[in-house]
């Protein structure tokens, strides 16, 4: 299971029963938190998404509607007795504010919070079965976009053909890298003939609050499925310029650039009731577009 | 009119769809917030409260669950374009908390925030109007009850007999301070032949969270409204004193004590999923009794 549930999809105003930004991304028994706009804890109570399997969380920037239920979710982590390390990775002045929440509230919290502060885009996380990645966007202050990769092996083992040949258990990670088996007779079984291409490894990149910068496109080339901001619809183009965000067009030119799969889109703003143009406007260039609604789990693939 | 609106009644971790501590005091056209937990301005969506009326934020300690969604709704006054001076009152190092995170979102805010540290129990706000103290209560770290009080005049204009006697209207105010009327020709008008005494002023205390402590009595004797925190029933008084909280019990007792005229209890543990036993124990020891259920507007009279 690889999937992104939607807890928040507004702009900084909540209206409408709308919340700030906040996203899970599920991979297999991982789950991983990108941004934590206030009321983050109760959306993740309401969804009944199990917290205790978040160890990363991912903060985008410091405007306050990415942010600011995250004390109160490191708080709540230690109230319910949390043992497991938990990784922030986010920019580095968020460390000092934090560190004196804690403090000004007298609380030591029963497990290890590791700040990783952001600073240089590539790998930030890389683990056996996944890997995450960081890339800068462009708003008002810094503000980074993360892609979450799966890891696979190029090949994987053919369950037809491997009991025909007689090759050891522990040799098959070797044969999922592509090598040939060799016998202690020297005979030798061609990789090909006991395993299959394996489909390629499945990718999520969420692009922080960002004006339209066709960059963006490039780092986030060949996704499964982009998240990319549109908090304006069409006609509102140079006031999304000015504020450092971007429209539903423009979400979709990045998409079409990078040769994305498919497209979320949210952080819509508090200015608009309904939603139905934004998906609309952004088919228009990109067909295979989704709205990040609250609560909507979107499978990727 | 004069009431209390109550937007969360929960203890640190929301759950149930009950939310961290806020109320909303409303005296007339003029709205008070006491505490501010993490999601109170989707709360005042919610129940369609005038938050631009608000001049005067109380924090009563910075536990996160008082006071996380208290630089969110700064925010959110800038962005709606408030120009009226805001009034926090708060202690010390949140100043430092909300100009770090104002500084990290390059946050300039289109209106005055006076930040009123709490230092001294007193008077912290005095208007024609109006006054507000606050008070010491017992926390692990330092926390504050406050106490809203109308002002009267003593006495006011018995409207079936002025008009009997020959007074200038701009002698009126002094009338209701209970002097007599001397006319230019030096004839006496009795105070008590054009005046009636005046119904007492009404107050309101909000006692923040604390341990049982006989001194708040004596701080809020003979108050209109009392809140006290029940954070747990009588069964578990020894953990209630453990965290510095109080129970069913000790609400009861303290209202008892201090003369007040209806206690209000909240600040409810998040292990009690139904609230009907708070208001049947507090029941047993002092009657006039209310749960602070969200949404609800408490009439002070």
């Amino acid at each position: 299971m690889f999937g992104v549930t939607i807890l928040g999809n507004n702009s900084a105003l909540p209206v409408y029963d709308r919340h700030p930004t906040a996203q899970v991304v599920t991979l297999n028994d991982q789950l991983f938190l990108i941004d934590c706009g206030e009321g983050t804890q109760i959306q993740l109570s309401r969804y009944r998404i199990r917290r205790s399997r978040i160890n990363h969380i991912f903060i985008s920037h410091l405007h306050g509607d990415h942010y600011f239920g995250l004390t109160g979710l490191i708080t709540s982590f230690g109230l319910m007795n949390r043992e497991a390390d938990l990784h922030l990775h986010a920019p580095e002045p968020l460390k000092q504010i934090i560190d004196l929440q804690l403090a000004a509230a007298d609380t030591r919290l029963p497990y290890t919070l590791h700040f990783h502060p952001l600073q240089n885009e590539g790998m930030i996380v890389d683990e056996e079965k996944f890997s995450v990645e960081c890339f800068q966007v462009y708003h008002r202050i810094q503000c980074w976009g993360f892609i979450i990769r799966e890891k696979k092996k190029a090949r994987r083992i053919n369950k037809e053909t491997i009991h025909q040949h007689d090759i050891p258990t522990v040799f098959y990670e070797n044969l999922k890298d592509g090598e040939d088996y060799i016998n202690p007779a020297g005979e030798i079984t061609q990789n090909e003939a006991v395993t299959i291409a394996n489909t390629p490894a499945r990718s999520y990149a969420f692009c922080g609050d960002t004006i339209y910068n066709e960059n963006i496109a490039d780092c986030v080339k060949d996704i499964s499925l982009v998240y990319h901001e549109t908090t304006y619809l069409k006609d509102l183009e140079d006031r999304a310029a000015s504020r450092f965000h971007s429209t539903t067009i423009q979400a979709g030119n990045i998409a079409t650039l990078a040769n994305a799969k498919r497209l979320l889109i949210g952080h819509f703003s508090s200015k608009y009731e309904t939603l139905d143009e934004f998906l609309a406007e952004t088919k228009e260039v990109f067909p295979d577009t989704e709205l990040a609604l609250e609560g909507v789990t979107f499978i990727i693939s």
